[in-house]
């Protein structure tokens, strides 16, 4: 008889011979398989839980006989009582091997497990925090040899964890002693380590093994909301998400703004920066309390956001970035204490600020970066993130990536729209207007039934219908040129020119009226100025992608994502349509929902992922679209809504703009917008 | 004519050609001369001054020619006018070589200036601060390179310092975008370094060439008194010293009282700590406002202390300390954040506490150690750091350092001792007593006449004679036993044994009269009960002393350092006719006076030995005298006081102690502390 048997593990297929009577812990980690354990083996975590397979493996070309692993031992006699141990499942630092086996790791019981993601094409996210636990057992003192209490729980945790130099946080070391011998000399710490191989912190120990989860805080701070999701360290779950308006907005709606406010006021900015952190401890507050847990206890945090919320949130004036050239007051990625910035998170916790890409596009947008990956892309993709400003990015793995900013402005988010709206209960986010009638039909938020269905009026009664949306606005506008209400300059056409009384002169210029006033005495209509608004707002986008195409010296992208909370309501045919977006197959454009905040979630996740986005950053060509004469160029030329006369193929239908234009001067009706599909 | 010269740069002797027009800090730097540079070669900081020579050079085999460096040229001319040039002198980046020179560096130029120390045998510090200032210019911010001012700022620093990788502080990033503007890209920074290649943190930011000086505080942290010296770090020079009560005494007069406080109080540690940062405080402020600097501006402390003081400034409960196996929290060399200890020094500082060497010897005996540096020793040297626990080192360069700590208690420092007090003015610090009419002769602190000098009581009368402190009571009792008034068991004979009617007896012993009572009252005697107190004392640092020459295998030492305040003072003849310390040639012990003190300054003063003192203690054996049964015996043996009948020189003079006893029942008159010397 052998004095080794062979065993396999799967999923990974890693494979070798280990001496009989080796725990199958023991055996992975010998064969570099990814076995979690956070006791280190001693029988106390189950984190290592495994099923060893029984019977003919032809794939492997194996049998496995019963006795090929030691029978269930006391231990798990004691684990299967006292919480429980699925059929057929062994702790793999009890199993002992005593013959050729094949030993399958369930996706629980990897260290490096993925976290699921809905989207196909969305990077996988590879579980591999910053922040840990590790059990240890530490040496007792020796009058002898008399080193430190905290000196040998770093030894211990070097051998029995491989863990080099870790140091204990200062309030660790200040109350460590009682603590260790609370437990016995056993004790639970959680290690936070920026990276393989740097020097890791010890931020708590708990006496004996700590039972409790690790959480961290991924959190995107906007202009306009703050969102975060509380996510288990260990498992990728998120616990809890919360979100709440970003209370500066009482300084100013955009950043802009904001900034002027810091410029024209002493203090200003240092009271913007109290605003946002008394915002991000409400969300904290919020969100740890939905989950249950004590806010104290999170040990880990990422923020993502734009350079002016970043700086504001750092507490570094932004009045730089008000002006050119936008200078940064750091670009890299910032590792900061959350007592720094006064955030009531464990007071050892660190906050992670993801790279700023230049003074216009910032850490929300490597957070996009890093969740939709365009510098890994086979195909060239355009990476839209729709907010105030637009974010930028266009790439493939072949020629790198260019980023840009460009300020579209709010009427996408509802702002400066005469019926505009946020996208709340009550608002318009879906549009059609009949080409024939020109009649509209639309959707409220908050309401299945479309306006022309029967009880319609009935379920809206208690909202109302209040205004338009942003993704709302954008089908209204495309609607409205589809129906040949408005020409290709953006003139909206008198009854007469259009067929509609709906169609009404509005002091100089036409609006179309959406909703007769009713009970509430509000109605709904679109002038002309809003169509200028959302022209103006398009035109800054569309350009910005423009120019990005135009360093690449490509006319055409392969694929365009829709990144941000308005891009995943958007349409893509009606954003296609107006014009915002250059022209793709439309099942080729994709919402990516909050990549930023993903992103935020990834680089919590994955402490990997960290170091590799700020890589990337560094990688990144930044186009400034203030100074660059084609921005101008392609700004004033595609404010025009294309009056594309080529059929082009939207979702299987053919969609046919009309050449109408209901004014000869002035403006040109035949924007760039327009030409580009001609050029085809 | 060649198109280079021959440069030799003096002290160094370092020489090499360079090509003609070289300025010569460039040559410097080539030839690796420690030339001093903080603008690196702007004409700013005039660091770089050096004396080039002229004629003959026989011992370099050179003749120095008129025109070997360019003329002084405008830079030199303005430096001069404002600030003042010596002559001979020239700024090293200005001068440029055109022929074959000689170029003395005076030392205040060289970066790594010597601090001169009193002490023939006293180490040398080198100056390699952890701090220093550096003068860049940085990179304007680029639209179309759009890194953040902290990055451009870290790249100045590496493309003209070759520091790698400087990260602003966090302070220092919310402030930096004005500073960098205000002066105009040029700026000079305060750069803290650990160690050379480890990550170099920038404290703060000044605008244009900074010309404040950098200071840092060495303090040494005792159980009693707070010493600190306020040193220049770029020359190294002390520029305020300053002391206060630890105001801890409150708790308890010694160490082990601190501990039971904080035993039997709830909070008592926490109070302890709170009270030792305000003694903290109150030091760096008496010590800024006497070097006319504002304590916000310090930059960098070390800090040495005792292990329980250590504990109780860190925060940390010194309950472990108080038992065996005497555990330390931590026994690494501590690097923290001042605030984070309450020090009102600047917000970014660092305070360094040096390594513990034991749980019962401190961060003050790795002080000793690095100044006194036994493991460099060529000789066997006991070093002795006498205070309410004396701490001991033995050891050589080739069979390394052993150390102990002995409980000698207060009676060294003046306590428990009737007539004992500390080290004042009106304290008896000197006695000669004649054997013959056995009458005394003594010192006061605060006056140089002897007592039997004329106009003595009339220079004493505003002090009075208070009282003995430690040095004085050490001669009391040698001079005691030397004039016969004292047997060798320590009994203090009767007036008809003595022969002198100073002696009386007081209860069932003898005590002896040194002062009669005068207008005040108060008379000075010393008791039997004293004697006592002192034989416990000495015999324990006798033990101390003893155990580690068994563990060494050696009866005898060559050289003896005392350290402390205490050890400063003591007269090494009396020590020894005492029994204090093992038995030396009498000029081979001498005071290192405050050795843990200089110590700290030395760790201010030079990263690299921070490194070096971690790395020497983690090779220091430790021995526990508390478990040692061989420390009871020597401690039993050694409380007598020496009956040496042979003669033994001391300073040329041959001494004997009588061999008397007064007693002839109880107490052994024959302790070790005589054998020793009958065994030579």
């Amino acid at each position: 008889m052998a004095d080794d048997a062979l065993v396999i593990f799967t999923p990974s297929g890693k494979r070798g011979r280990v001496a009989l009577g080796t725990p199958v812990l023991t055996a992975a980690r010998q064969l570099g398989v990814d076995l979690d354990s956070v006791c280190g083996g001693r029988g106390i975590c189950s984190k290592c839980q495994v099923s060893p397979g029984l019977g003919e493996f032809p794939k492997h070309g194996l049998t496995v006989a019963e006795g090929a692993l030691s029978g269930r031992n006391a231990v798990e006699d004691r684990y299967d009582r006292v919480r429980g141990l699925q059929p057929g499942r062994r702790l793999g630092c009890q199993a002992q091997i005593l013959g050729d086996v094949v030993i399958d790791v369930p996706p629980e019981s990897q260290v490096h497990k993925q976290v699921v993601r809905k989207r196909a094409e969305a990077r996988e996210i590879v579980m591999s925090p910053a922040v840990r636990l590790l059990y240890v057992e530490v040496q007792e003192p020796d009058m002898h040899e008399p080193s430190g209490d905290a000196e040998r729980l770093a030894q211990a945790l070097e051998t029995q964890w491989g863990l080099k130099g870790a140091r204990c946080g200062f309030a660790v070391l200040q109350g460590l002693q009682p603590i260790l011998r609370k437990g016995g000399w056993k004790v639970t710490c959680a290690v936070h380590q920026v990276a393989e191989g740097s020097e890791p912190r010890i931020l708590q120990v708990w006496p004996g093994f700590h039972e409790g989860r690790v959480t961290g805080l991924a959190v995107d701070l906007g202009s306009t909301t703050i969102a975060g999701h509380l996510c288990d360290l260990a498992s990728g779950e998120v616990l809890a998400s919360s979100g709440l308006m970003n209370p500066q907005i009482r300084f100013g709606e955009d950043l802009m703004s904001r900034v002027s406010y810091s410029m024209m006021n002493p203090g200003g900015a240092a009271e913007m920066t109290r605003a946002v952190r008394e915002g991000m401890n409400r969300l904290i507050a919020e969100i740890a309390a939905e989950a249950g847990e004590d806010p104290r206890d999170i040990l880990d945090a990422v923020v993502v956001c734009n350079p002016v919320m970043h700086h504001l949130f750092l507490g570094i004036d932004p009045f730089e970035l008000g002006q050119a050239p936008f200078a940064l007051a750091t670009s890299d990625a910032v590792n900061v204490r959350a007592r720094d910035l006064d955030l009531t998170l464990h007071p050892a916790a660190s906050v992670y600020l993801l790279p700023c890409i230049a003074g216009h596009v910032g850490a929300d947008a490597a957070a996009v970066t890093l969740s939709e990956a365009p510098e890994k892309s086979a195909d060239l993709v355009l990476v839209v993130d729709v907010g105030t400003n637009a974010e930028i990015q266009l790439g493939d793995r072949t020629g790198g990536v260019l980023a840009c900013s460009s300020p579209t402005g709010p009427a996408f988010e509802g702002a400066q729209i005469s019926a505009g709206q946020r996208a709340a209960p009550g608002a318009i986010e879906r549009v059609e207007i009949d080409p024939v009638t020109k009649d509209p039909r639309y959707k409220v938020i908050g309401c299945d039934l479309w306006s022309d269905e029967d009880g319609f009026e009935a379920a809206v009664a208690e909202t109302g219908v209040t205004g338009i949306c942003g993704s709302g606005i954008i089908e209204m506008v495309a609607e409205m040129r589809m129906a040949g209400i408005l020409d290709a300059s953006g003139l909206i056409g008198s009854p007469e020119q259009t067929g509609t009384e709906r169609c009404f002169l509005d002091g100089r210029t036409y609006s179309y009226r959406v909703r007769e006033a009713g009970e509430d005495g509000r109605g709904i209509t679109v002038t002309n100025r809003d169509i200028r608004e959302i022209q103006m707002a398009k035109a800054a986008l569309y350009s910005g992608a423009r120019l990005l195409m135009d360093k690449r010296g490509t006319d055409t992208v392969d694929r365009v994502v829709l990144a941000g909370a308005f891009g995943a309501h958007i349409s893509p045919k009606h954003a296609m349509v107006l014009g915002m977006i250059p022209d793709c197959a439309l099942d080729k454009v994709v919402s990516a929902g909050n990549a930023a905040g993903t992103g935020a979630r990834i680089a919590l996740l994955n402490r990997e992922a960290r170091a590799e986005i700020e890589a990337t950053v560094r990688e990144i060509r930044k186009v400034e679209t203030a100074v660059e004469p084609r921005f101008q160029e392609h700004f004033v030329n595609a404010s025009a809504i294309p009056n594309a006369v080529e059929p082009f193929p939207i979702l299987g239908t053919v969609v046919t703009l009309p050449d109408v234009s209901f004014n000869t001067g002035g403006e040109s009706g035949s924007g760039e917008g327009g030409r580009r599909r001609r050029r085809r």
